[in-house]
C-alpha cells in the first residue's frame, strides 16, 4: 500500500436482483447473470475497472452467501482472497460502503474508493474511465463525487440528479442541488428539455477519509458501529444492530460535498426485463430471441429460454422467460411487478424463488432429475480437484452411477477409484466421500437416493473442505 | 348378431390432431388426452354412445400406430379386441366408413352404423342419445342422416348445413339442400339469424346397405378397392392405393339421399386452443388456469401446465401451453395457425411434434431425464405383468436401479429379482429382459446408459410379446 492517493476499486455484489425472477434467484443474484454476454454482469464491471486499477486494489464487498459463487467467477482475475468483503447479511449499500472505507483507512488514509455496483452496464469503456479520472481529479479536493450519465430518454425507474452551479477546478464538475428518487413520467419529460438533470449511475469516487468524516456526521450510529469492528474478527454480532440504509439516501442526500461529473457513455441499471429489453439489439420486429424457438407474427418480445423450444404467435410487448422449474409471460409494463411474483413464493414457503433447479455449490452442483415415493434422482458433477464432505446420511442409500470421469470414493475407511461405466452403492448410516481426483476434467455421476426422507438436512458432516455444517 | 336392424357405432379415432399441439403430438392426438375431465376424449364419447349401444357393437377405427394407447385406454370398457379396426395408415374418413360398413354387412347386412368422431365434446347426454334414436328412425327409411346442431353463436372454423324441406315420417328431420365448409364470416353472420342452417356435428347415421351403395356409386374405386379385402388378411398393400378422401365430401355433399335431425346438445369440435377455451369454466376476468401458477391483472387467458410454476401478468387473449419438451404462448385468433408450427418441427425434423418427453410404450413409458456426452438416463415405468422385449444393445451398457416395485431380470439366460434400492449392471452384447412380475403394482427403475452411441435403433429383439422389430 506505497502508493499515495491511491485509488480502489469498492464493488457492490450483496445485491439479490429479484427483478430479474425467474433467471435471478436468491442464490443466483442479477450481478452473477450472464445477460449480455459470455461475462456475467460482475465479471464486466471487473474487466472494465481493471483498465485503470490493478486487481490488488480491487475490492468486492458481497454478502456471506455468494462466497463460492464470487470466488467462483473471480477465479481468472486473480483477485486476493482477503480483498473480499463478506457482510454477515445485506444492510444496503451505507454499511458496506462504511465497512470498506474504515478497513481501508487503517491500511491507507490518503486512498480513494471507487464504488461501483457490481450490477449495472456499461458499454463504452473508455469514456467510463475518462469520467473516473476527472472525477479522481475533483475528489482529491474534498468531494463526494458521483457521475451522472447523460439522460438519453424520459427513463422512469431511475434517480435523477439536478446540478448546481459548475465547480472552478478546470474540471468539467458540478455541485449537486438535489437527488430526484425515482420521480413521475411528467416531471421526467421536462427534466430531459433541460441541461442539468442526469441520471444517478450510483457510481461514487471520494476520498476514504472524507466519506468517513461524513459518515460520522450523518451516520453517526453507523459510524460508532463500524469502529467496533476489529480487522479479521468475526463481526456478526455487530452487524446484526446496525441499521440497513443505502448511501444515496443516507449520506449523498444530505452532505454539502456532494459533486458530480457529467458521463457520456451507455449506462442502464437494467433493474427490469424491460430495461434490459431495451438495451439488447433487436431482430425484424423489435424481437429478441434468446432461446430455440419458432415466433409467428409476433411483434417486440423477448423470449428466454435455454432449455425448451418456444413457439410464439401474434403477440405483442410480451416478455416470455423460460427456466426449468418456473415460467414468466408478462407484459413489457408490467416487468417492474416481477417482486411481486418472488413476494407471492416467499410466503407460500417455495423455493423457486431461492434456488434453480440446478442448486450450485461450492464443489460443484447438483440437479434433481426426478423425485418420486421414496426416490430422488439427481446429476451431479464435482469440479476438478475438488472434493464433497466426508458424510454419512441416516435414512437414504444411494447409488452413484459414474457417467463421466472418474471418481474417488472413500468409503469403509478404504480409498476407491470408480470410472466411468462404473457405480458403488452407499448404504445408509455408511461414513463416505466423493471426490474429483482428475485436474481438467469434470466428474459426473447420476445419484439415486433410495429411502423414506430425502431431504437436503439428513447429511452428517464428519469433514468439510469448506467449513459447512447444515447444507451440502 | 342376432339382432335385426341393430345399430353399431362406428367410432373414427384416427386422427392426429396437430392442432392441440404441444399438448398432442403424432403419438399422443387429440383423441387420447383429458382435455375435459378425467376421461380422455374417446373414453368420453365411448361413455356416451354406450348409454345406447352395448359395447360389444362399438367399433373403433384407428392407427396401427395408436394400437397399444387405445387398448390401455378402452380397457375399462370391455370392449372386445376384434372391435377395433386398424388403418394401415391415416387416408380420412370415408375408406374408413367404407371398411367398417363392408366388414358389418357382410356379417349383419340389416344393421345401421352411428359413425362418432372420437375427438368431439358433447355435453348433453341425454339430448344426444335422444337426436340419435330419432335419426335412426330417419334411417331406418333409407337416409344419410346426419346431426346438425343448432348453431349457439357465430363460430367460424365450422362445416354449416343448409336444410331443405321437412321429411314427413312423423319425425323432425329435415331434407339438406348443402353443406358449407368453413365459411366467410360475413356468411355465418347471415347465417345464425335464420333457422335453417345448422353446425355439421360430424356424427352420421345410416344402414349399413345404404352407405355402401352410395359409395359404390360416387367413389366406386374405393368400393371396389375394400371389396378386395379379405376379413382377417393383412391389406396393407390395398390399402396403400386407396386415395383419401373425407365423407363429407365424398359421398355426403353428393348424395340425394341426405338428411338432418337438428340436435339440441352443446357440441364443439375442439378444434383448435381457441375453441377449448371457449367451453372451459372460466374464472375471475375470463380466466382458466389448469396450472401451479401466479396471475397478475391479466384477462382472458388460458394457463395450462403440469409441471412448472407460471407467472403471468397483464395478459389479454393469450393462450399458454406448457410442456415440459416444448412451449406454446400465443394471442388468442392464432390458435388455428398452430399446424404452422407442427409443419416447421416436421420439415426440422424434430421430434416435439411426434413424441411426448414422457414416451408411452406398449408395456409403460419412459421419459429422458438427461443426455450428455456418452451417457443417458431415463426413468422407466413397467406396468403390472408386463415385460419389455428380450433385447440386446451392441453399443451401450444399462445400469438399472430399482425405485419402486420389483423386477424380474433375465440375464445370462437366468432369472433374477430386483428389488427397490437394489440394482444390476447389464453389460453391452448381454442379452435381457425386463418385466414387472407384480400384479398391482408398477415397477419403476432408473436406466443410465453409457457407450458411444444410445439411440433408440440400438436394440436387438430376441423376443416380443408386442411383434415389434424396430422401437422399443
Amino acid at each position: 500500500m506505497k502508493d499515495k492517493k491511491a485509488l480502489y476499486a469498492v464493488i457492490l455484489a450483496g445485491g439479490v436482483g429479484s427483478r430479474f425472477w425467474p433467471l435471478s434467484r436468491q442464490m443466483a443474484p442479477k450481478q452473477f447473470l450472464k445477460v449480455i454476454s459470455d461475462e456475467s454482469l460482475i465479471q464486466r464491471t471487473i474487466s472494465r475497472i481493471k483498465k485503470l486499477i490493478p486487481v490488488k486494489r480491487i475490492l468486492i464487498v458481497t454478502n456471506v452467501n455468494y462466497i463460492h459463487e464470487i470466488k467462483r467467477q473471480l477465479s481468472n482475475f486473480k483477485i486476493p482472497d482477503k480483498n473480499i468483503i463478506l457482510e454477515p447479511e445485506a444492510k444496503n449499500t451505507a454499511p458496506a460502503v462504511a465497512l470498506v472505507a474504515r478497513n481501508l483507512f487503517l491500511q491507507d488514509p490518503a486512498s480513494l474508493m471507487v464504488v461501483l455496483p457490481a450490477d449495472h452496464l456499461i458499454f463504452n469503456d473508455k469514456l467510463f474511465i475518462n469520467a473516473i479520472v476527472k472525477a479522481k481529479n475533483l475528489a482529491e479536493n474534498g468531494y463526494l463525487v458521483t457521475l451522472g450519465v447523460i439522460p438519453k430518454k424520459a427513463m422512469t425507474g431511475y434517480g435523477y440528479i439536478k446540478t448546481a452551479r459548475k465547480i472552478d477546478h478546470g474540471i468539467n464538475g458540478y455541485l449537486v442541488e438535489k437527488f430526484i428518487e425515482k420521480p413521475s413520467q411528467d416531471k421526467i419529460s421536462k427534466f430531459i428539455k433541460r441541461k442539468n438533470y442526469f441520471w444517478n449511475s450510483g457510481i461514487f469516487i471520494w476520498k476514504t477519509s472524507i466519506i468517513l468524516e461524513e459518515i460520522k456526521k450523518y451516520l453517526p450510529q453507523l459510524y460508532k458501529r463500524i469502529n467496533l469492528i476489529s480487522p479479521n474478527k468475526n463481526f456478526e454480532a455487530i452487524w446484526k444492530k446496525i441499521a440497513p440504509i443505502s448511501i444515496d439516501y443516507g449520506i449523498l442526500e444530505r452532505s454539502r460535498k456532494v459533486a458530480m461529473i457529467p458521463a457520456k457513455f451507455d449506462w442502464s441499471d437494467i433493474g427490469s426485463w424491460q430495461s434490459l429489453k431495451d438495451i439488447l439489439k433487436k431482430e425484424r420486429a423489435g424481437k429478441i430471441i434468446k432461446a430455440d424457438s419458432l415466433d409467428i407474427d409476433s411483434k417486440n418480445i423477448l423470449v428466454w429460454s435455454k432449455d425448451r423450444f418456444i413457439a410464439t404467435m401474434g403477440l405483442k410487448d410480451v416478455i416470455i422467460v423460460d427456466t426449468p422449474d418456473a415460467l414468466l409471460v408478462c407484459r413489457d409494463d408490467y416487468s417492474e411487478k416481477v417482486r411481486k411474483i418472488v413476494e407471492f413464493l416467499k410466503n407460500k414457503k417455495r423455493e423457486e424463488h431461492i434456488f434453480h433447479k440446478t442448486v450450485s455449490r461450492p464443489w460443484g452442483s447438483y440437479t434433481v432429475l426426478e423425485t418420486g415415493s421414496g426416490f430422488k434422482i439427481k446429476l451431479v458433477e464435482i469440479e476438478p480437484k475438488k472434493r464433497l464432505s466426508l458424510q454419512l446420511h441416516h435414512r437414504r442409500a444411494e447409488h452413484w452411477v459414474v457417467v463421466e470421469g472418474r471418481a474417488k470414493v472413500t468409503y469403509k475407511k478404504k480409498t476407491k477409484y470408480i470410472d466411468s461405466n462404473q457405480s458403488i452403492y452407499i448404504p445408509a448410516d455408511m461414513p463416505h466421500r466423493l471426490e474429483n481426483p482428475l485436474k481438467n476434467k469434470p466428474l459426473k455421476i447420476v445419484e439415486v437416493q433410495t429411502g423414506n426422507y430425502l431431504e437436503e438436512d439428513d447429511i452428517i458432516r464428519l469433514q468439510d473442505d469448506y467449513k459447512r455444517i447444515k447444507v451440502d
